[in-house]
């Protein structure tokens, strides 16, 4: 444990984005009324999967082009309530008429770059001795303060912006270029110089990003919210330029849309646009 | 902001291709006054999610090879707008026929490799610090005059020409070749060479640039309008030898097609080739 | 124009490659009669797109393995015939028991290496300046004197030999051996040497080589026609040894089967060889 | 034989990993009854599949996503045996609402690099000739008391724990970093250093590393059982930064889910998390 | 012809490998009589395509996993035969049940890089010019010669055995490590070194190599035979470490099953596992 080159990283709400294709020629044959039927079911056992939103938060996304029509991201307490809801969503009317095209796993995640290199060059000041009984007690009670201190985000609602991105992304291991090999506080200065992009846009992009070494292909998710989707270009487009993007970042595929709410569903169906209130 | 490593860009219309394939098996078993009325439906709900030229533009293009049989390009002034219209679609009687294959999310583009070197030259020699406050002032009052400038190739027309090629495109980030780890200048001087390539062709062909960092699984998008099929692959080829292509660029599927009317639709439907006027 | 590291390319036929795939379940259940309309039909209509040997030409093949059944080329004067043949094609009948998995869209394409290479040296052996007026039309003339001669390769017939081996390749844009950033003279001499290859093939294959950059996905179309298949394992093995292929090719995949007469096609769908003659 | 490039291996179970989509549109619009008599006779026929415990081991997995519903894991005495199983649930009538969406073929597996190592040396310093009749039988009969020794995690249950994540990898054949070109030695030390991370994890995790070499399309498959998933998000990160893993390692797809009492699969099917006990 | 580079080959056998996923849920609704039947008129249609053991050789093999579950082989003498085999089975009532999900097209091959170094260095001891017509019809005696020493192994009888592992490669165009740029005598090295590993498996492997350069997707096709499928393992494993493999091999999918006797299909059809005798 605490290996120095391995950033600490504290875990919030499970993760499971599910992107769903329509069969829109099929359910243009059935009846209007029974859409609607179908609509408010499904709105309706999304809501119950969660009891409150201490236990999670849901959020339904429409989505632009060919990869799917409608992706629900549900934010749970473990990935039992995961299974659950997922299980729920399948068994609903409506999805005779859906496909589920892709889908992502992950785990609400705080990468600790510079908390693990303070946290370690303050304990050291102390004297303590790297891997001592004495240092990884005052370790692990120094991280589970800022585990205290970032519970918020950790377990924060799903920002209830209009606009939403969502792409997986890995630290490229090139042959030449290997985020794995680099030295730990290369990484730290690099991470550092990636955030400060990032603040840039505050006010104006939510980002959650979460882990998924173990659970999917890639090794994290990234979901940006905004009220102008060109916000997310503009942000994206510029942090490539840091050396952590530019030259070990590796893209999966991106997929955009229009987050709506639940109770406007049945507009989706009927063809008409959604709004998010 | 104006980070001086990152071209700025200006943006134009939100931009959807949807290529879709025809079920010309289960569609030639259909009444061809049925099949007439639903070209007809596409066509008139297709122009009527656009209530005049300056709130967007729409083009159908009747694709070559197995990739689709039909491509809607829609552009519109926003991403509600493209939901809209493909919703809009979605719930056509034609879609029971249709399977959208693949789609590309982008927004008309103008990156100012040029411009914005030459704004921070023109800032720097009238002595504004670059950051400052008059600097930013200053800078995004430029941005604004080539804005307005710009706005008519930021707004414009789908091209009305016959053929159509449409395709996506990366600049490389590769562990020798990476673009992104390119100094300003030097990849200022590569758009401007592969700038003057595009010249040459002015005439013959038209192009709109899009960008879909954050939108979709590539870059930018690119759509060529020609009178001439061989002028595209004549351009193309001989760009691939400037050192910003040859280099830097890495190329999706390629999607080509000829141009038709709307009100054309329902020759396409019958096995006739639609035409553009 | 006259990029002087850009090869002068002639251009020919219009050219596309229909893959199908054939659902034998369901069409086993359909009455022989209907079958043999069927073939007759999708016979006649493709047929019925050439109005003569100078509009163009087609050719049927059995495809062998999983990638399709059947294989339609299609060479025409221009894009619009193409669109019009695929159109044709999707409209028969025996289209609800075919699935198009793929396809290949090009121009039949002389790439002019040598007579480039040849042509600027003897005009500048004239005297002329290199972008000068005098040397573009001296050179245009030539181009077109060239175009006379090659006419009968790049309007040709398609070679009614037995066997088909289509293949798509690219040349390497790697970050080490990239041909596009190779000198002119160095590509030049490489070609020379992958023609030598080639030559000694001269009766037992014929070859059609047609671009694609800007309507497909890789850069040309490789149709070899042959008496006997091992002759292409033998050509494109020997091939993969000189310095142009080693290690500036890139191979797509390979498509193989055995041409056959358009009036064999009922017995294809019978299960039974079809023959070419 | 004994090549002293080449790791022994000591083999176990043949396994086979079956990832099913349930088809809930049409499975929904079953009785009840029914999809519980489907239920029983899937779980039931798959329990008949393995005689006893000395025989064989089943799992049944709730998947999470999209990459299937439902994974069948199935540890037996030989390839024939996996294939009875396979056809066995092949025939199950639930198979009318399942897709076989992945799968995977390996055998249980333990590298013996340190042990190669030793007996190699343990062997030369007892003064045999490496490669020598003497050498040979005293290898073989080192390698049999191990294979004893192992049996049982070469035959071991499967672990009865709740999150299940399973990935298949390759060591890396770059053009740099090449696993099967690196001195013996040097891997042996690199995997000692990357089983020590894994031994850290030793009480939270239980791993079961199978060979697929000639089998399936990656090198090994590894599955991890927890009864916390963030325990294989940590794990797997670590393990990335050491140097086996870092630069040798290429992971193919993650599947991630909740192991459940076969019993439980009627729940499953009626949308009710199944539970494990 | 004779390119001192390139290594000559003996072709026999063609083949032809189709893989074949059966629809257990519609075939489980059939009546066991008719699936009888179907069972029957495949393995005696599949029969009736070999007239003789001169003529070609077949095999069926169950598939473990999702790639397919049953796979067909056929060796004939052309690629007619091929495709009157394709068809005939194309035509079967079973194949209403049956999806080609892949297959590979190839001639079995002998590579001859020992004897073509071998016949160079003697006829240029005999003083014989390369390239001279001397030379050139001395060369083709000696490789008549060899065709008919090897006659038995280009047109062998597809081994009796009950494990069956196929997989296609290619050698390695890398941009470092390139086996079509390495010298003819170093290559011949590696093959002879390779060669080795495979001799020590000798009675329990046997091995048909098949080479597939412009008939399908890699260049040749491996098919491995044996009484134990962990030989597969062993085999490949150290194969790999052998310089031709670690640094040139590049491997495609592996399909890996048991083979069954043609008779046995109808117990494959009933879902219990089919023998070999």
């Amino acid at each position: 444990m605490h290996n120095p080159f391995v950033p600490e990283t504290l875990e919030g709400w499970s993760a499971l984005h599910l992107m769903y294709r329509i069969d829109w020629g099929r359910l243009g044959q059935v009846y209007p009324g029974e859409r609607h039927q179908m609509a408010e079911e499904f709105a309706g056992v999304f809501a119950g999967t969660v009891a409150s939103a201490t236990e999670g938060g849901n959020a339904l996304v429409q989505m632009l082009g060919h990869k799917g029509d409608l992706m629900a991201i549900a934010f749970r307490r473990s990935f039992d309530e995961l299974g659950r809801t997922q299980l729920a969503l399948s068994r609903c009317k409506l999805q005779a008429y859906l496909t589920l095209t892709t889908s992502y796993v992950s785990i609400v995640e705080l990468g600790m770059y510079d908390m693990t290199a303070k946290i370690h060059r303050q304990l050291a000041e102390g004297g303590l001795t790297h891997g001592s009984d004495a240092f990884v007690t005052a370790f692990d009670e120094e991280m589970e303060r800022q585990r205290q201190r970032v519970t918020g985000r950790l377990f924060g609602e799903i920002p209830h912006r209009r606009y939403v991105c969502f792409y997986p992304m890995d630290k490229r291991r090139g042959e030449t270029h290997n985020w794995y090999a680099v030295e730990f506080e290369r990484r730290a200065e690099m991470m550092v110089e990636h955030g400060k992009v990032g603040r840039e846009y505050a006010g104006r992009v939510t980002q959650v990003i979460s882990g998924s070494i173990g659970f999917d292909d890639w090794e994290w998710g990234v979901d940006l919210f905004a009220d102008d989707p060109v916000t997310f270009k503009k942000l994206i487009y510029e942090m490539r330029f840091d050396e952590a993007s530019a030259k070990y970042a590796e893209f999966g595929p991106f997929y955009t849309g229009l987050q709506f709410a639940p109770g406007e569903l049945r507009k989706l169906l009927e063809g008409e646009l959604p709004s998010l209130t």
